[in-house]
């Protein structure tokens, strides 16, 4: 669950406008590759077939997308420097994301896992209470650690996996050091936290395991939009096919670390959602192997 | 070869007055626990047997170390905020280094190894020239790329092992990403590129291979001054410690990625060379099993 979107991105590499984007349509596609997927979001009258037609290209069930009549999209546009850490936001209308109130279908309440993409607070609890799922996720930005302080703590306390930006995980516990803050994240109720970090990577905090995973080293990076929900997609995607006991095994959170930074290195190659689209499952288990190698300490043999 | 210091030098956990410094400092120790070293480095007056004895105690050969009669050994006075990958410079006196023209001894010409830590570009290439040296690592720093440009390109090129941060990596080549300014580095002479990314770790590129390794995860990181250092000294002083070859056997090199983090990691728990002067080999390899345990895809057996 989480934004159904339109995006305007420039970046030093090129410009698109208009193309499908938003935090559920990232997750989604990427977590398709691993398991059965439903998206929950509102959509306006300016969601067209061809949007459609993208998620059920990848088997992602549409039936929880919620159209509203007489509104629109909502829509982002935005731009990244060199520095493609930073996103500067230009533009954000709501549209139909002014009055969402989400209503999960029988078949979603019974979903397995949950995500909760980045959104208001309020709303993701709304859904949490909703689902029955053994496993839930969330991300979350520093808009809402600065405006929805509250009602986020409360979320987290209700949620297995949180994933987070390594600088919102500090802000949200007011502690400068990460292996400290995620210790204070664990204390709120996670079983788990991955602190994304951008082109160093990401670590995963559990109370007492630390794993670490350097992001893919992409000589071009057209477009970063979208690579923290892909990343939380090939990580819940992978963790939910390993079936129940998953989230508790090691062994299985390191394999979900990795296929969350294989969907994200893919995801920013090309703008929006074109990368993505086209990826088989041999390209995702070929460059989790060359993960392998880029991060053993001893030689892995080549398949 | 570089600086022999004294630092003072405050963090959010505490501050220490004139304690011994420098990078030639740091990286000896660090190197002291893998192979012989010799220190080449001016002091003044002011250095005393104190501070020899910091080096002898660990083996560390001070027979190159020039002691400049009437004048005062180099000082650093820096402070750090709760981000400490920025150091803030207060003071620098250089002292000894106002007109430092080092002359390495028969011994020290003749060394297997040479590194020379971040002082200006001349004088470490004039330490290249009178050094045999199979194997040549430099450190550099923004203050060198901006003012002394084209004196360390051709510095590069004689070295074999080039340690920079890795936003400096991308200020040297001009270049934003750090994939191809890594290349273009290995163009200009060096057989590998070691882009330190302080908390986030280090990343290893040569001409066909990519290694990475995150920082390890301190809960208390009490001053960084060094930590390059001592992670150079750990790398190089593994590499040498293997023979001939070692320089190109890439799983030498992920292993020397590993010893120079476990010494870096060590170094910055407490203030200057503090640590690293009761740090004993077993805890050296204990915290190497830790890093492999940390980054493996799959649970290592525990020693």
């Amino acid at each position: 669950m989480g934004s159904i979107a339109f995006d305007s991105v420039r970046t030093p590499f090129g410009e698109r406008n208009r193309m499908l984007g938003g935090s559920a349509v990232h997750f989604s596609l990427a977590a398709s590759f691993f398991t059965d997927v439903r998206v929950v979001g509102p959509v306006g009258d300016d969601f067209g077939d061809e949007e459609y037609e993208v998620l059920r290209e990848r088997g992602v069930d549409t039936s929880d997308v919620e159209r509203v009549a007489g509104r629109r999209t909502f829509f982002w546009r935005g731009r990244y420097e060199y520095d493609l850490n930073t996103a500067h936001t230009e533009e954000t209308q709501l549209g139909v994301f002014g009055d969402f109130e989400p209503k999960l279908s029988p078949e979603s309440r019974a979903a397995e896992a949950l995500f909760l993409a980045n959104i208001q607070p309020q709303l993701q609890r709304a859904v949490r209470g909703q689902c029955e799922a053994r496993v839930a996720g969330l991300d979350s930005m520093n808009l809402w650690i600065e405006t929805e302080r509250d009602a986020l703590l409360e979320t987290i306390g209700e949620v297995d996996l949180l994933f987070m930006n390594d600088a919102e995980v500090r802000m949200l516990t007011e502690e400068p050091n990460l292996v400290r803050a995620a210790r204070k994240v664990l204390a709120m109720g996670p079983r788990a936290v991955v602190a994304k970090q951008g082109e160093y990577g990401a670590a995963l905090f559990s109370s007492d395991r630390f794993f670490s995973l350097p992001a893919y080293p992409l000589e071009t990076v057209r477009d970063p939009t979208g690579a923290g929900d892909s990343f939380a997609g090939g990580f819940m995607g992978h963790l939910v096919s390993q079936g129940e006991g998953a989230g508790d095994d090691h062994d299985e959170l390191r394999r979900a670390m990795t296929y969350g930074s294989v969907l994200a290195s893919f995801n920013v190659e090309e703008f929006g959602t074109e990368r993505v689209q086209k990826l088989t499952r041999d390209e995702i288990e070929a460059r989790y192997e060359e993960f392998r190698a880029i991060t053993s300490l001893s030689e892995v043999p080549t398949a």
